[in-house]
């Protein structure tokens, strides 16, 4: 071992690759860290690039210039194709790899509980492309609803659907919401964007489902004052092109729907061959590591963990933070202490949850204090920026809050990607 | 004309576009004004997107937001399909328009001088779609030179080659000289980005031919010192994939070819029926207005104009931009005073012309005064941020130049797009 280093193989460099990567060093080990992009994504904000608040490149950052200066990283930009646990090599598209210890953070895809076929008319919001797109989708909404001169047509574009209401489902809605009251209202001629509808559904008695019924009413009545029609214990039964129909037997038609009801487990979890559950996420030991393969960790929303007293871990950032530092710990204790066998259980420390609806509007609830409105809405701000990579990224955020904030206008109203065979 | 305004149809919201909008006020007028955008696009920091210092909104504002306190201004977003001049109708894809006076402002494409063959091995740098298209090839090529094992195929990888020497050419070809040699330097393990080739190719004998030979050998100069390979009196013979042939003799091998080589008058123009010059430009009277139409105007980069001492009227933004206001001036006289026929010939009056190398290098010449280096680079940073729209862009473009001249670092290095079937 004192010749040739250990090998950590690192897969996704979202919350969960990241942080392992920036909190693991060990004399003898070196890390290579393979992800798709080349940035590693703030999603948190990513719902504000799709509403056209903030550019793209403001919640990014390259992962090459975050590890520029962690001594034996390398980063790899490229695709998995296979796993072979057995004799622990990855297959990526450019190359192989071999490993001694694999931590796989592949984080999750939207999930469509079985229904694959609703994609093409209800896209997710999971990757920097599909904001673009959906900010795209919109903008250009507004604007054929100014030159449609059929009142069916300009109905169904100035309709906005969101499926969901958890706290992207609950910030989309409002940030549409705001979109359409605040920032278009004066520059349409032909129509008046304060008429557009945003509609939010969700399947469950409330939105938030994960915070208490307070801060769900109180999310309820922030989205109530901003306009959004909000439908609870309404199941989505079918959606096809431009129609989304509920389980009471409303039909809602609109050329801009988006799904943010739920999500899977990167579908390469399936080529491991392990126990997943129903959203495919591995069936870890308590300690992280795969069942059979000591080797192997899964940390983040590709992760199925719970706590002691049987509470799921929630698929959130602190959650694949909190993870990927305890499999460091474990890989660098077992790197210091040839031959150790004891591993310590994962334990998650909720820290707090929080959504926003919109300016001065959002909920948190943090340790046993409950705050909804503005006070909240401050804290959410505060927080975020404090966790956004990059002082550049801090700065252009803060500033493009606060220009949104005092002007009513937002930053990046742009529809880029019209040239259909130039995906940009 | 009491009872029913004179209605004036501009098409196109770029420089010419925009300033005539911004500029023509009568009371017995409305404006329309269509583009195929949203956004009017700040085309001389265009390069900087490309090269991933700033984020395309930065550059770009919505045409309907820069309009929407203009009294009587209506704007579109659609295409032209067609023109009956003699009717007095612009056939657009949503709808159909009627005029008492017409605005050609539609702008230029990339020309390539009778070979369009070439475009999909070197594409030009016109639209956002265009810079963020260029922006992913360009990291792309360092990220997969980093995996890739043949020498051969990661020197035709890291091999950057500019086509044209004019303002663009150089701006391109040093801003990307400076990304390989200080952004990207110590990003990656197995390639090292300061190897990479920068290649300007140029058909004259000298660079920057608009300007004088002392500031067109300082730009050759400052491009020299950042590492960039100049090729002079080099036009180009054939481009094909991943290859350039050269008058002389050489060819060059590489995966990023820019063409900045030359601009073609919107296609549009040949739809008209009026005469053309070879790039596609309308030969308009000395008004401006198209011969046998004195109710259409063109300008911008669309009209071959000369001034009273033959020189030609560059295809520059102010240039546009005083066109646009002498445009508005006669229409403005003619409805104040019907029946007036005496129209002013348009003068262009030449404030100045530079470009820019790179940190802290440029060229200027501003009346009779010529700058080089530091000095003009500043000047350069200042007429760029003065000319920009709106407040936040200005903030935003200053605290970008701030953050790369300080760190040597990019704020937009992110590859979007890379979902093949998604163009966003």
């Amino acid at each position: 071992m004192e010749n040739k280093p250990v090998h950590v193989v690192v897969l996704g460099a979202g919350f969960g690759g990241l942080t392992f990567c920036q909190s693991f060093f060990h004399p003898h080990a070196r890390v290579t860290v393979v992800d798709r992009q080349n940035h590693h994504l703030f999603q948190p904000l990513l719902y504000q690039v799709a509403s056209a608040g903030l550019s793209a490149p403001d919640i990014a950052q390259p992962v090459r210039s975050i590890l520029a200066n962690k001594p034996g990283v390398t980063v790899l930009m490229d695709n998995v194709v296979d796993f072979d646990l057995n004799n622990k090599t990855i297959r990526l598209e450019k190359s192989s790899l071999t490993y001694d210890y694999l931590v796989l953070a592949l984080g999750s895809v939207t999930g469509y509980f079985g229904h694959p076929e609703w994609e093409q008319f209800a896209p997710g919001l999971k990757t920097l492309d599909d904001a673009l797109r959906i900010r795209r989708q919109v903008l250009m909404a507004f604007e054929n609803a100014e030159t449609e001169s059929d009142p069916a047509a300009r109905e169904r574009l100035l309709t906005q659907v969101v499926v969901g209401g958890g706290p992207t489902g609950v910030e989309l809605a409002g940030t549409f919401a705001e979109l359409r009251r605040f920032v278009l209202a004066s520059d349409f001629k032909h129509i008046n964007p304060v008429n557009a509808r945003v509609v939010l559904i969700e399947a469950g008695p409330r939105l938030l489902a994960g915070f208490s019924e307070t801060l769900s009413q109180a999310a309820y009545d922030q989205l109530k004052h901003l306009g959004v029609e909000i439908r609870l214990s309404s199941p989505v039964q079918n959606i096809t092109e431009h129609c989304v129909e509920l389980a009471g037997g409303e039909t809602i038609v609109s050329n801009n729907i988006i799904w943010a009801a739920g999500v899977s487990a990167s579908p390469l979890t399936k080529k491991l061959g392990v126990n997943l559950d129903r959203a495919g996420r591995i069936k870890v030991n308590p300690d992280l590591s795969l069942p059979g393969h000591p080797e192997v960790f899964a940390i983040g929303d590709i992760a199925l963990v719970f706590n002691e007293n049987g509470a799921q871990v929630p698929g959130m950032a602190p959650a694949a933070m909190q993870m990927a530092r305890h499999v460091g710990r474990i890989i660098n204790e077992e790197l210091t202490f040839p031959g150790r066998v004891y591993r310590p259980r994962f334990h998650y420390h909720d820290r707090g949850t929080m959504a926003t609806v919109g300016r001065s509007a959002a909920v948190a609830k943090i340790k046993r204090f409950e705050f909804a409105g503005f006070f909240a809405w401050l804290i959410w701000l505060f927080v975020h920026l404090m966790f956004l990579i990059g002082l550049r990224n801090k700065i252009s955020v803060f500033l493009s809050w606060v220009y949104s904030y005092l002007t009513y206008k937002r930053g990046a109203r742009l529809i880029t990607g019209l040239d259909k065979d130039v995906p940009v």
